[in-house]
């Protein structure tokens, strides 16, 4: 097909967000060929994950709009731009929302994957090379989102924001790791890093949360606390390694004073997956001293502050933040694809709700009502 | 001398501080024989630490008084307690103010040093084992200092408190690793862990952070920036390897910014060791995000509180608090002895003045007047 379509515009199906909130229209548009450094994609399978109903509800943002959302997916290399070099055409890849150049300090510093050039930019809704879109409606520009876009049946990324996977890997299911599930696994394995035995608080048992529960069973946890405001979590949370849960409305006294008295002094690590200052205060506090480190996953508000007394630091208590779970792109994501394929790590529980594409708008009704976990939307129904 | 003195009680000189702020007096004291878990220790060499002076002054805490000082030194071990099985009289030891029981929770941790038994407890002016003081002058007792109380020709500690070293190591030179000295470096060798070439930040340039700049030079590190309110201390740091100089009252921006400009975008690596709460946020918020990490040293106010936010987290950066240089005493401390042994370690620049046990006051003058770093007591003198 490569041989075919390359060098054309392609006309196919997207999802188009014409207005914030306003349910997405399925469109014809026109997705021009791949530029320098640039790769285009034939999405199979995308999902839902939260940050595209944030952008879409554009409550707070800049509405950038007509906009085409989506950034968890798993699709085939259709063309190449000039320069790309380590994609070809019939590659299997994850698109991912944040990129990694390999030329940046940050790509190459061992401990960062923040990379300078293409470090998630909500704002941007164009490519970099040449500040326009590749996607249009009768020469009407439509916006890209993150850098992905995948609620389109062909999209256009920079190479650096495509990991090449396994293409043995099913991707209906590993196409959920663009983002939120590798984001909860990778604040646990490669952040907080739980020793064998260990016990492991969990704030936040949405789907991030229970990644990264999951990435705490994988670690051999023996005690996996949740917690949440929503009682009604934990029956699910079971599946994902969770054993004891704490709901902070059962208790008159702070949470992570709870937490150090079921755990003799506070928990080994904390992960915080809600994005609460609260939360966030309590998943520092909730840590034992001398060895205890919190992970800060959740997104807080711009005016949040976090307060703390420094002796709780003195102690020999660790807090980091993460963003991605500290996973490069194109480096990480094709062994977190391995986990899976070895059965280490366990996708399918994770996967709720499927819907044909026509039916894209379900999957948001699914995520604004709170229903389940990830809803994988399928491009050719 | 063992033989004579065991089991009998020792009268010897010690300084005895009667009341809060007023000068040392040399007395005659008695010294009880060691208990089960105890050991006697002859003071060879005694330096000043501010922890001394800090409650000496006695402003703000329970005054305890009188009481002997003293809990920097090196010394020989004249006799032990019962169940006493890894000294021996004769052994060469240095003191430390927080122990190790190698029981506890924490001691069996790889990753604290914050013994549960015999953690610093500065308003204990007793002996664990029944409650009493070993120290008295015609009956009356006085009290101890952090278990240590080396202000003392022959002093009673938790064999817990006692590191024992390599005999061949000089007394009035290694007695400083007991505590100041050993926190600062252990703060960057165990805690920060510069990577060679990387850039380092050190926020206070008294004897602490002086020790964590010479671990910032052992480590390798390319750039180590002292930040100092005090612009006459830099003189002095070049010799501890610091290659640029800030002082936050030459500047109207935020000294963090300042930091930020002159490493294009943050240091490595920043260690506090001030105490000041402004330090401490300035201190966490001038490493780079990616992958900074800032160690706090520093002990605050009671009501002070840390405070920045989340998002200078959220960038992947970490904050650390450490103790005593996150060393085990007993298991540690004979390490950082060899370390000066092998000369990869300076310790003579630390050491400004030396005293007469007899002169120990002109020790707090210096000390009060930030005259000098460590002042050596000869307690043979």
């Amino acid at each position: 097909m490569s041989s075919t379509t390359a060098g054309q515009v392609i006309r196919c199906k997207a999802a188009v967000a014409w207005e914030a909130g306003k349910p997405l229209v399925i469109e014809e548009v026109e997705v021009a060929p791949p530029q320098a450094m640039e790769v285009r994609l034939k999405i199979l399978f995308t999902s839902l994950c939260h940050t595209d109903v944030y952008f879409w509800e554009a409550k707070g943002q800049t509405p950038l709009f007509p906009r085409i959302f989506g950034h968890e997916a798993g699709g085939i290399v259709e063309s190449i731009g000039e320069g790309v070099t380590d994609l070809k055409p019939g590659d299997h890849a994850l698109p991912v929302f944040t990129g990694e150049c390999k030329e940046c300090r940050h790509c190459k510093s061992e401990e960062s994957n923040m990379c300078d050039l293409l470090r998630i930019n909500t704002d941007r809704g164009v490519m970099l090379n040449d500040g326009k879109s590749r996607f249009s409606i009768n020469g009407q520009p439509i916006y890209h989102f993150v850098g992905t876009s995948t609620f389109s049946e062909y999209t256009v990324l920079h190479v650096g924001s495509v990991a090449k996977i396994n293409p043995a890997a099913p991707l209906d299911k590993v196409c959920i790791l663009s983002c939120g599930i590798s984001t909860g696994l990778g604040a646990t394995l490669n952040v907080a890093k739980p020793k064998k035995g260990s016990t492991v608080a969990v704030f936040g048992l949405g789907a991030v949360g229970l990644a990264a529960a999951e990435g705490a069973r994988i670690a051999g946890a023996s005690r996996i606390i949740g917690v949440d405001l929503n009682a009604k979590r934990f029956d699910e949370a079971k599946k994902f390694g969770v054993t004891e849960f704490v709901n902070p409305k059962d208790h008159e006294k702070p949470v992570h004073e709870v937490l150090a008295e079921m755990t003799n002094g506070g928990v080994d690590r904390s992960i915080e997956c809600t994005g609460s200052i609260n939360a966030m205060i309590s998943a520092f506090e909730c840590v034992h001293d001398g060895w205890g480190v919190a992970v800060l996953v959740g997104v807080p508000n711009k005016d949040d502050a976090f307060k703390t007394h420094p002796m709780n630091l003195l102690n020999e208590r660790t807090i980091k933040g993460t963003f991605f779970g500290n996973y490069k792109p194109r480096s990480d994501l094709p062994s977190v694809v391995e986990k899976y394929m070895n059965k280490e790590l366990e996708l399918e529980k994770f996967i709720t709700h499927e819907v044909s594409f026509s039916e894209i708008n379900k999957a948001f009704e699914y995520m604004l009502k709170g229903e389940g976990l990830r809803c994988i939307i399928r491009m050719d129904a």
